[in-house]
């Protein structure tokens, strides 16, 4: 099987193309490398983009990025409304196909070290690659009440903003966290009601912080006239998203509703289908080298 | 997407590796092309070999492999449980990815020419490919009472038998079906039973001739203590995975058993496994670029 990595970095400008399209460029311009997508959003003044590659080059490719990046954006002009620290603000590996989680963790320290060396940038490592339990999640390295402009006067000063790497002291380019998480899968589920209290009610009851499902995120939605629970699986290899579906169908039924049908908001990998297929099939003897085109790719069969 | 076609010839030799190997090598010395997979039966006297290749030169492999087997292979001297009819026996080619089964059928035709006129071999076509209703199944132009020495005398005299390439006259190679069909699965269903006669009942429900659904062949056995429905999935695009086993599913409750788990033998599509997950989780939107793996390939996103 093929090494894929996932690299999703956001970047504080959502407003001028033309910044976006010189950062594409430096991704692209690595071996191997290819730019899934890019999404800006102008309010927030803020680009995710989407890239793949091998777990050699990946790294390399999101390092081009932070540099250009460093060079074309000024924290001290920068203004939007999501919460941001950094040119380069968060910069998450995933592994996709043929690497571990472990993998990307070393990918994301190696680059780590790299930015705060190269670049003179502060680096915090967050989720999977944290050093500090404080760490894990990124909205206590990047809260609300602690954005770019906090950051320049506390680091330095404040031991609990010390970086993993890079000096202790903020420039323009701000600061940056690197990670590596699993991949996240927006999915959301419509019911076969126009009462969104049972949207809510469902939600609640298989998110996480509800007493749910341990990798859900989950909230009711109105969406043209159809009751909708809007979801973030956040490690589908844990909570799979076959039983989250069965779960929201068994508390559907519960208020005498029914799914209608279900959606993918962008992409998601292939493991995660293949689960699904697997589970419901009952197919207990299944292995990846069953799969015709994974005996093609090389490494199963 | 990569575009991938699976040809699976058989061959009559299955007591010499030897032979088998110099068959493979031609096969492998084709560019782009790879062998997954080889079956020898000594009691048939008769190989099995299944590899893959993009359409561009999937047909050249297969007529290496042809002419190879015509030069090492006298079906004068060959015997073998199996109806057989050439050295090369059939060869099937199997759209897997990014190819119709247009694109297979003119595979099929153009080698079929090329072994025809080159090698000097009858040739019939079959299934897809097929000219004539009463050759599309290879059972008709194969039946067990019109074997290799039958051939042999009837070519040439009765023009029932007048091949569609090649001379109608048969040497040392016999006659050789070329095709195109849809992937097959190999899938068994395990009850939750020992009783056979409830897999036998559910195999016959199920099973196109039994008035079942068009492209399932099914039979019961009795494996391992367990009642085991065993089936061929001729065209899982028409006749998917997911409807059969929820098929025999419904049909276990009503002698109140269930199934305990499924089993693929060799391999499946992917796209067979896709169709289910959306199926079960009723993913409208769902499309093939959706799919991170299908984006890096190149083609759908």
């Amino acid at each position: 099987m093929n090494q894929i990595v996932e690299c999703v970095p956001n970047f504080s400008e959502g407003r001028r193309p033309e910044i976006i399209d010189r950062i594409i460029a430096a991704i692209e311009s690595v071996e191997g490398v290819r730019v899934l997508d890019r999404s800006s959003d102008p309010d927030h003044n803020r680009t995710v983009v989407t890239f793949v590659g091998p777990p050699e080059t990946v790294g390399d490719a999101a390092f081009a990025a932070i540099a250009q990046a460093a060079e074309l954006i000024d924290m001290d002009q920068h203004q939007g409304e999501h919460p941001r620290m950094g040119a380069t603000d968060v910069v998450p590996f995933v592994p996709i196909a043929g690497v571990t989680m472990e993998d990307c963790v070393e990918i994301a320290r190696r680059l780590g070290a790299r930015v705060g060396e190269e670049l003179g940038i502060p680096v915090y490592l967050y989720e999977a690659a944290a050093t500090r339990p404080d760490r894990v999640n990124l909205g206590e390295i990047r809260p609300r009440s602690h954005q770019y402009e906090q950051k320049k006067a506390d680091v330095g000063r404040d031991e609990k903003w010390t970086p993993d790497f890079g000096p202790a002291r903020v420039g323009k380019a701000g600061v940056t966290a690197i990670g590596a998480r699993p991949p996240l899968i927006a999915y959301n589920v419509y019911l076969t009601t126009g009462d969104v209290s049972i949207a809510e009610k469902i939600a609640k009851a298989v998110r996480h912080s509800g007493g749910g499902l341990r990798f859900v995120k989950a909230r009711g939605f109105l969406v043209k006239g159809k009751a909708q629970v809007s979801m973030n699986l956040t490690d589908f290899t844990k909570t799979p998203i076959y039983r989250v579906v069965e779960m929201i169908r068994r508390e559907a039924a519960r208020y005498g509703v029914s799914i209608e049908s279900s959606e993918l908001v962008g992409l998601i990998p292939q493991q995660a289908l293949v689960d699904a297929a697997v589970w419901y099939l009952q197919l207990d003897n299944f292995e990846p080298g069953m799969v015709i085109e994974n005996r093609l790719a090389g490494g199963e069969g």
